[in-house]
């Protein structure tokens, strides 16, 4: 009887490996459907970028705004970059600590103004003037695609085109100044605190 | 048959106005649902208002970013107040020119530090210091309650406390910083270009 018994522990072992497979199988499934379809966002067949067509300043997180210094001399801020990302990434980052695959980034450039109020000289956004779009590519999917590398898609859009971006090699146009942040994988975090919150 | 058949008219309009009735009554009650919910998110039975416990930082639409200039003769910015409101408050904003009832406007506060960057001296957000809220009331729900009026609850939270306001009086606390915007319900709009987006 006892051995009887044991003579099974093969196929139990066996059928608990199966269903182990097609659980690893399912999850790895479901994060390339999540990754494909941010990937179509934003980018075509060949790796060509384009400004997302969501309305990510309604819907997506504000991960946090750059106020850019007016000239010395004078006070307040001449320009703002607020980036955005989608939501369901910011959840991931807090779990894991890395943005997942399929991540985009988009750093909207903004003129601003500055005036005097109540709580004395103050600056708003006025006109957006371009944007900046990164999208997280663990899988290195473009390697002969010029904006893609650093483990990043890369693109800068002015504001009267969407679709083609200015940026042509991702090394000249995006990561020279990216590099300060090299070692927290080309973003400055420390402007994020939605993703440091404890 | 002619005069027979006008014999229905006045069942037809009785007919027409029921129906008209119980679809007015209806979309009222959802507005009305639809009020409640976000009225439940900050305030309760009696008026008390607290900052909702919501990832607004995640889930809403960041309105704008104010960005406060450091003193005089010093680059860059000492403090952001960043403003969220729901994403359904954005959309109905931009269908009717105004913010609908039971729309929450929160000022986040933050301290700000500057540093030189690739771009110059350049801004961000580093710790929350507290939070305004607003909460749109069509209704004049709350008369003798200290915190409404003008078609707004409104509140100031520290910190460290966010269900407990420390404003008292929304006429001193809240509503002088806010005279110079009294034509534009009490809110600066110029700062939330979402808002004017064509």
């Amino acid at each position: 009887m006892k051995l009887s018994d044991r003579s099974y522990m093969p196929i139990i072992t066996l059928v608990f490996l199966l269903l182990l497979s097609v659980a690893l199988a399912v999850s790895a499934r479901a994060e390339t459907k999540e990754s494909r379809k941010n990937f179509d966002l934003a980018v075509d067949e060949k790796g060509k970028i384009h400004l997302p067509t969501v309305n990510f300043q309604r819907d997506w997180t504000a991960l946090g705004t750059w106020a850019i210094a007016a000239e010395e001399g004078t006070q307040g801020s001449e320009g703002f970059h607020i980036v955005y990302t989608q939501p369901g990434s910011v959840s991931a980052f807090l779990k894991t600590g890395t943005f997942p695959d399929g991540t985009i980034i988009i750093k909207e450039l903004y003129e601003a103004t500055s005036q005097e109020m109540t709580t004395g000289t103050v600056s708003h956004a006025t006109i957006t003037t371009g944007w900046f779009v990164m999208i997280k590519d663990t899988k290195n999917r473009y390697p002969h695609n010029t904006s893609w590398g650093n483990g990043w898609g890369w693109a800068h859009f002015d504001v009267d085109d969407k679709k083609n971006s200015t940026s042509v090699d991702y090394r000249d146009a995006c990561l020279s100044c990216h590099e300060p942040a090299k070692n927290t994988d080309w973003l400055y975090l420390q402007g994020y605190p939605i993703l440091t919150r404890k």
